[in-house]
């Protein structure tokens, strides 16, 4: 169901996932913000035409059921900007759901490559091969001075934003999550909750990502993140062990019972189920739970989202149906 | 552990407990509330003599370890009142546990007996056999008009008291419960939490008693007692099929829940643990909850009880070590 999600990466039970995406622009069409929709259907054809279809499939998006829209956003496959488009937007997918082409978004192109764990020099080895043969075929909007023209001026020069999805419960529990996020802040780098705005998160999911996409080569900025990640995540290590050794028992208490509420409600919210499985990632890279693996926990935070949760049941639920399919799916997900 | 608490009696899902107790004094005596100590003395000395020994096991208060002492409060079979009084106080408890003479209480005597669910006649006709027996051996101060006379005013006349614990959660859940309360008041009888003060309980355990003991014959206020306990059963057991039928899964959801938490839980406090298996006792009430027993939920009532736990375990603890056992005997009592 998510195949992007896979249980291998490095520190993966701190790094959820890395990214990278490039934002490019044909030269010889309006930029999205000013496209006609002619012009967009052509550069959706152009691409199309371009792109190998032996491993990507490619959508119109207005042709993509809105359950089914809404589940790729939950996924992360596809950005929620892009149905905001939907006349004249489409995407092109790979397979194993780690690449993506999307069409006129804000930009004519937005290329991503996703995988699980600390993986940015893979993703970007990846996702440099997969821009260089669109080259081959597309002349790009470039400058000499400026590098890849996008439509928003945040995004012009590398094009790039690459970003890590980390899990840090026990820099939340201890209250040094704000002092850690101040200090990513203030080497240039750009950190938000994945889910809510700002520091408000849920399930102690934070994204960072580079903010400068002018003056550093794709690859600088690539190492100052993953130093930086590299850093978070032995933080995060270390308190979840010194948390082990102090308070060992209110440790497995939490874990426990959000275990026991998880494995045994029969309605429940996004929210309450998202925090509390949060818990038993924790527990399960303490080796306090057994049974589940930290690879199946991410996989169930995407499965319990609304549209994921209605897709895959193949049925469009009320809240209350779905707060009831949401808790039958976890109880049958965990050991 | 606990031998007077069985499966067994009517409404037992609603009515935990059927309780009377005599006030009694010796006539050639000064209430306890002006004796002195060889008077004390004296009181318990022919008690003892007076006893079949074959039946009760009989203990001066201050022989009785501290824990033990407060494990049979929690158990109902002597009163808080008797440990007050402990340099001259004493008991006479039978193997069962269902019978329990105090003396020197606040009256020479106090006979309980203690049946588990609704079974006030059982229980009149059991103590009227005891008080019978006692009356054989002793001449106890007993007024023409007044009755049997007390240390308190309140207890003069038959100097009886009979009550029935009820476990009411579907009345308070529908917040019906005070307007319930209120009308037992009107019919002289006093309600009271189990545990805490006024209806502020803890699990949803309510006491019903006679105020009155002056006037009405004994079987006048048991009967009436009986009557109103079986309406409010009747009402309580209505509301509960009631809430099964218009909320069935969030009933389910509070039970289930109930359930997870107890049953994974590393350290719990009493006040939690009586909440949640108050729950229980609703779910398994309603066949919702399969593999224990109403009983069995009982009798967990008060082995998690302060004392209780430490008796069995045989050991003294630290609040926090109790709130660790007391999960784990949770944990392995829970099917």
């Amino acid at each position: 169901m998510i195949s992007w999600l896979k249980e291998e990466g490095k520190d993966r039970d701190v790094v959820v996932s890395s990214r990278i995406r490039l934002a490019r622009n044909f030269e010889k069409y309006n930029f999205p913000v000013k496209i006609s929709i002619e012009e967009g259907q052509s550069v959706f054809n152009e691409m199309a035409a371009v792109i190998d279809k032996s491993h990507y499939a490619i959508f119109k998006t207005k042709d993509i059921p809105k359950i089914e829209k809404e589940m790729l956003v939950e996924k992360h496959v596809i950005s929620p900007a892009l149905l905001g488009h939907s006349d004249i937007s489409g995407f092109a997918l790979s397979q194993d759901e780690t690449e993506t082409i999307m069409i006129n978004e804000e930009d004519h192109l937005r290329i991503q490559v996703l995988h699980s764990g600390l993986s940015l020099n893979e993703v970007w080895h990846k996702i440099n091969q997969i821009d260089d043969r669109i080259e081959k075929n597309v002349q790009y909007a470039f400058d000499e001075q400026l590098g890849y023209l996008t439509s928003c001026p945040t995004n012009t020069g590398t094009g790039m934003r690459a970003s890590v999805m980390l899990h840090l419960p026990a820099l939340e529990i201890t209250k040094q999550i704000n002092k850690v996020l101040s200090t990513v802040a203030q080497f240039g780098l750009a950190v938000r909750g994945v889910y809510g705005e700002g520091s408000k998160t849920m399930g102690s999911l934070y994204q960072i990502s580079n903010q400068v996409t002018l003056g550093d080569t794709e690859e600088t900025i690539i190492k100052k993140i993953e130093n930086i990640t590299r850093q978070i995540a032995e933080k995060e290590k270390n308190i979840r062990n010194s948390l082990m050794e102090k308070n060992k028992l209110e440790f497995e208490d939490k874990v426990f019972r959000a275990y026991g509420v998880l494995k045994n409600a029969r309605m429940i919210s996004t929210e309450e189920a998202v925090r509390l499985i949060s818990y038993l990632k924790l527990g399960i890279s303490m080796d306090v739970l057994k049974g589940n693996t930290i690879n199946e926990m991410d996989k169930l935070f995407i499965e319990i989202q609304p549209a994921s949760l209605q897709f895959i049941n193949r049925l469009e639920m009320s809240d209350i149906e779905r707060d009831i399919k949401r808790a039958e799916t976890i109880r049958n997900k965990l050991i």
